[in-house]
């Protein structure tokens, strides 16, 4: 899957190289048919999938282990024909029609009801995992929710259960009235190093307004996200020397479409260490990078 | 903590270099005193220690977070005074006597009454995450149980509860009969490719006979796994070019002395990809190679 050594040779996601992928499922163009070469943002299934679309979902015993045939959707979104673009370099309107097509198939997926839940992500750099250099994003959907997530979910339901707030909503009023972990604060999102980070310069971006589902983000929210991820990305760009990173937008399962106890959110974790055994082994993260000081170095950067 | 350029310069875990670490804990040696250059393993505080032994442990509120000082013990166990030893090339007795300074710093550590859990591992090569070439065991003593540890211990009580049976065993019982992801079968321990491996070639050592903590093990216990672990490490050396890996002994936490429903084991990840954004915001590992084919090629090489 994510083999350290990389293929050379052109980029596949490239313009003019449309045949070196499947056959697009969505894409922004200016004019042409399908697949040709006058586009902006393209998504394709990806070539090697961690998962297949075809079948049935199959769950069975294996002896005493559990088995599930690999059904899930794997497709690639390709933000740029260029492939040296950083998603930060696009114009305005560009980053929003990336964030509009993440939205929407991470939408359409839902509709598949074998799905329960969708993750988008991008791996920057080599250190990230990411096998193309060609800058692009990934979304899986899977048929079940997977284990991180519900042990997020379940402690953002048991906190509102014991408190009567949303954790999300209670982590903004301490960050914005403490500032130490604050990096920006635009208004209608927040980007903040958290508060026990697990990896040096970890950001997160939370909304301030209430939604359980990326996917229902509306233009305004879509514009307002495209500038303070493209402040970011910027910001990590210039402050580490274009360090490679994870980011996950972390979205309620399908199903769960308006609960007052969870919000959507991006997680970014840049790639400067190394998760090791220690890290997988308890799940504890050794950090030598205290939030504060990564948030106060991103915040010193010239704007 | 570990970042992914490393100083240069001589080893500071070689012999004639032992004033470049702190003074030692506990040393194999023959003859001379503490600190001196004659010995074989040895043992010294981590110089950047994750966590610091001195004080009370405080757990205490940070608003609506939690916190706690970073108590705990961090050492370094150097199982040779070579600076370009491998851990399978080691003599049979000598490696025994690694895995006894191993036995004994964990067993020593359970007398400091804030210590609940300590992990052994071992990170090897770049890509581990090590960042002193040479050979070391660290060991990390904590004041909590971690919770991917509270997890798999969870996962083994409740299978008993429902079984009345211990789940190593029937792991063993099934991986014996099955075949396919046994590695070497060496009588009191077993080496196989877990079911459902999270990263290409994961290798488990589970013991056939009962045992919840590795410090309880004798020395006969300790002759045969000094050999199937070097057996383990000597395939992936050979097989797949001295990849770098996380290894983890995970023992039981302190105070659990003897449940029927827990064994220790010891769990080997090599790194030859990269544990990316979807794993971690998931806990789903994406894994290219099946334990089945792992298996069947570590077999297949030479004695």
């Amino acid at each position: 899957m994510r083999p350290i050594t990389r293929p050379p040779g052109p980029s596949p996601f490239a313009a003019g190289n449309e045949h070196m992928t499947p056959p697009e499922i969505y894409a922004v163009r200016d004019g042409g048919g399908p697949n040709s070469s006058n586009w902006r943002v393209r998504v394709v299934p990806n070539k090697h999938p961690a998962l297949r679309v075809e079948g049935d979902l199959d769950k069975r015993a294996a002896g005493l282990y559990d088995q599930m045939n690999g059904i899930g959707a794997h497709e690639v979104i390709i933000e740029s024909p260029d492939p040296e673009f950083r998603w930060h370099h696009l114009p305005h309107g560009h980053r929003v029609e990336a964030l509009e097509a993440y939205r929407r198939r991470m939408h359409d997926l839902q509709h598949d009801s074998r799905f329960k839940f969708a993750m988008l992500f991008r791996n920057h750099g080599v250190a990230s995992g990411a096998t193309v250099d060609h800058g692009h994003a990934q979304l899986i959907a899977l048929p079940v929710v997977p284990p991180e997530t519900e042990r997020m979910l379940d402690g953002a339901r048991q906190y509102y259960e014991m408190h009567d707030r949303n954790v999300f909503d209670d982590i903004l009023h301490q960050e914005l009235d403490d500032g130490r972990r604050l990096v920006h604060d635009a208004g209608a999102f927040v980007l903040l190093a958290p508060y026990a980070s697990r990896v040096p310069f970890e950001l997160w971006i939370v909304p301030r307004f209430h939604a359980t589902r990326y996917e229902a983000a509306n233009r305004d929210q879509l514009e307002g996200l495209a500038d303070i991820l493209a402040l970011a990305l910027d910001r990590l760009d210039r402050g580490l020397g274009d360090p490679a990173y994870n980011l996950v937008i972390q979205s309620a399962p399908y199903g769960l479409d308006d609960v007052p106890w969870y919000r959507w959110h991006i997680q970014i974790m840049p790639n400067l260490t190394r998760v090791a055994g220690f890290e997988l082994g308890t799940g504890f993260f050794i950090n030598s990078t205290a939030p504060e000081e990564a948030a106060d170095f991103l915040r010193s950067l010239p704007a």
